[in-house]
């Protein structure tokens, strides 16, 4: 049968890709630092392997049979994903990915080297040939509306230009006027953003607290690295990092929880989708959707504060209440690094990326503008203008490895996971669950709703399915109107 | 040219046998148990992806294209390496190499189940099973003398049945004559084998002990497993573990230094051999002798005692002199256990199995008389009679994997180093480096003879280069001798 050579073909791809997953997560851990190069030649070797095999004659008279033929869900799913992931093969010429590859690993070195001089000049040449090659990807491509369409469903299945413009239209103005408010009468800072801590006892923590939260230890473990990542190697291996600073254990044991939420989504996905191109989460929306529910919904609630603040005292030996715990956890404060902003901030730093990508790419903002563009941005969103490039423009890698339409599936998972939060506590007493530290009803919820389904529908219909409407901004401004309402 | 486009077709196979290297790696060190299945498929995807890229017609017609235009050392090298590794995947059919995946993936289980009851008749249809096939694969492979000389060539290049009988008649009656000798007056045990050790400190010493050996941290790493091993995973990241036991500190230490040797080796094979067949150990024979030069001759040499001794004291805190190190280092006691064999008694447990292996090939001994078979020749070589099967025949795992042929290169692997030693000390002061901890010389020394050739000579002909001399047991008899002259 057609679907069972199909997907037998596939394994190789499957193979390929869990091998190259186990020497991301390796480069990342434990690589001696002197094998960089070689590991580079190695993934690029068994990359370009990997789509000899996808866009061989073989493969593509298997799929256009399977497209013909395919009779269920499942096959029309496979016809739909494999089609998605295609597309980036057969219409782009090889030559335009070598010469982005070329171009973004010198770009990444120039970035460095720019951000340490706090010199966009350095990097902005290379930015300038980054977003050239990207909008000729995008033509393409392809795209009906918009050519940062085609960038945009990279990573997200199905996103439109305008979709984000209408998700960032609906929250821009609410969530502008809710951040003055908050701002009037909520925590700026907290000491314990200052307190050292000892680094044995937050990892005993954050083994203690993936233990309590469901951590699959037969199929899972936790590492530390230089960012906090997760690495969905097979469905039977997946693998978390988290970091430890000198002070802030919030940021260890945020992180913690964060890639616990994408390492439960990828674990859970149904067995019958394994060694499929169906295995996994349906897109980085999606996916960050989890990993923000489990980080701000959960970790960052009343009820967790109460649950964690035992175990605060027992591993970190510090005298605190779960009523500073939470303040702790929930400051709230403009500020000029994304990764470090708290969740009513956030959507603010990806509306400014995504103004500016638009831009670049549709030709109406012109590389050597960024830096002010950027300043101004900042200033009309948060109130607060950087004082250098390193703090402002060239704070993220992304550009430089040539992602450009990634950003806003940020801003989607943040809503998700309040959409989540709102259908979830229909059915769940949410708080309760989490108070006790009782987590697997939550789990089992997510399960159900989202995580077995893997990429079976597109993540729109995904969304329909599991919550009975698609991307709705609305709950996230609730969430954060209900939250904030008085001082903690 | 034909020799590039060979090479980067070839490249292909490199990258497969990088990841798959890592994924072995891993999954003796990290991995999650509940995913072993899983890697178990991933490798074996891998592991035909490669077999098909070697027996590709385009891959077989650019291999007889080489064949007929080499022209200098490398190409010939290229040819003949190619032959001997695609040897195995021409002339067996995939059926049976299939069917010896599926035996030893049952007989492994056999065995371990077998060993833990001490019952040989659990695991003896999987060996005669095992013992058939390798029969048909030494039919397939093709041999001049003896079948045995087909399995003998998968691991060391050109070894026929005659070399080793050769080399274990040499060997035989002297070493047999020596060990009585050396059993009269030399220590039979220490007080250090039952003394317990810090494990923290201990892996310190390792890594104090790899600095001085000149460990190469920025390509190479240290990590601790079930069993020590190493792994080359490329030229520029070659991995190797240790182990722990509660007792017994020399079991740790030894093992670190013998798996640096092997390490050494693959670091410091020649960059223009890089990602070609000829990069990495030439055979198993020649790999164990480094190991074993540095295990033996250098980390159980008076001298090593006497350089090692201020880190057993710093590290672990045991008061003791150089002398009582050099006692505990080399006890002479004959065992049961291979794995734990001195120095001295070490080959008697190959010379058994060769010969039992030998007549299982050839059909001069049968499986059920296994048993009795092992507990005679350990009564007439080592003067003692294992009470129970799984202190005898069902020690070793190798069997269970397929794996006949193998052991004697673990004889091979002593006898050259010490020839090494014999050479080697013709143009260094190695007692004096040792003693000095100067091990630069000594290195650099092996790698100008020995490692630098990666694949380039076949075993025979390095050693003719190399030494001046073939395979030479009377070498290893001489050091014996000079050793255990008198009461330590």
């Amino acid at each position: 049968m057609v679907r069972e050579e199909l997907l037998k073909e596939y394994s190789k791809v499957w193979a390929i890709n869990y091998a190259s997953a186990l020497m991301g997560w390796d480069s990342e851990t434990y690589m001696p630092e002197g094998s960089a190069k070689e590991r580079g030649e190695a993934s690029a070797i068994l990359s370009s392997l990997k789509q000899s095999i996808l866009t061989s004659q073989r493969f593509l008279d298997l799929f256009e049979k399977l497209k013909e033929s395919a009779s269920d869900d499942f096959e029309r799913a496979l016809v739909r994903v494999l089609e998605h992931d295609l597309k980036y093969y057969l219409r782009l010429p090889p030559e335009l990915i070598e010469e982005m590859e070329r171009t973004t690993n010198e770009a990444k070195i120039a970035w460095r080297n720019a951000k340490k001089r706090s010199d966009f000049s350095l990097f902005a040449p290379y930015l300038e040939k980054i977003v050239e090659l990207s909008r000729e990807a995008a033509e393409r491509l392809g795209y009906e509306e918009h050519p940062y369409d085609a960038l945009l469903d990279l990573y997200e299945e199905g996103l439109k230009t305008s979709d984000v413009e209408r998700m960032f239209d609906e929250l821009r103005s609410p969530l502008k006027k809710e951040l003055q408010r908050i701002l009037d009468f909520w925590p700026r800072e907290h000491p314990l953003e200052e307190t050292p801590y000892p680094r044995e006892g937050m990892e005993r923590l954050n083994k203690a607290l993936l233990d309590a939260l469901g951590f699959q230890w037969d199929y899972m473990r936790v590492d530390s690295s230089a960012h906090p990542f997760t690495e969905n190697i097979g469905l039977y291996d997946v693998r978390i990092t988290t970091w430890y600073h000198p002070k802030d254990f919030r940021r260890s044991l945020l992180a913690t929880v964060h890639e616990f939420g994408h390492a439960l989504y990828e674990r859970n996905c149904d067995p019958s989708l394994w060694k499929t191109p169906l295995c996994g989460g349906v897109s980085l929306g999606i996916h960050e959707s989890q990993s923000r529910f489990w980080e701000n919904v959960v970790g960052r609630s009343r009820a967790f504060a109460d649950f964690v603040a035992p175990m605060v005292r027992e591993y970190l030996n510090i005298e605190t209440s779960p009523h500073e715990i939470f303040r702790y956890f929930n400051v709230v404060r403009p500020s000029l690094i994304r990764v470090e902003a708290d969740e009513v901030t956030y959507n603010f730093h990806i509306m400014l990326r995504f103004e500016i990508e638009k831009g670049l790419i549709e030709g109406s903002i012109e590389v050597r503008e960024l830096p002010e563009v950027w300043n101004s941005k900042m200033e009309e969103y948060l109130g607060i203008r950087p004082s250098n490039d390193s703090e402002g423009v060239l704070q993220d890698i992304h550009w430089s490895l040539g992602a450009i339409g990634y950003f806003p599936t940020y801003s989607i998972g943040t809503i998700v996971a309040a959409q989540i939060k709102r259908e979830m506590e229909r059915e769940l007493p949410l708080e309760e669950l989490i108070r006790e530290g009782n987590f697997a009803p939550i789990r089992d919820w997510l399960k159900e709703r989202i995580h077995r389904h893997g990429r079976l529908y597109p993540p729109r219909e995904l969304l329909r399915r599991a919550l009975g409407e698609e991307l709705n901004p609305s709950a996230f401004i609730e969430y954060i109107r209900g939250k904030y309402r008085e001082a903690p």
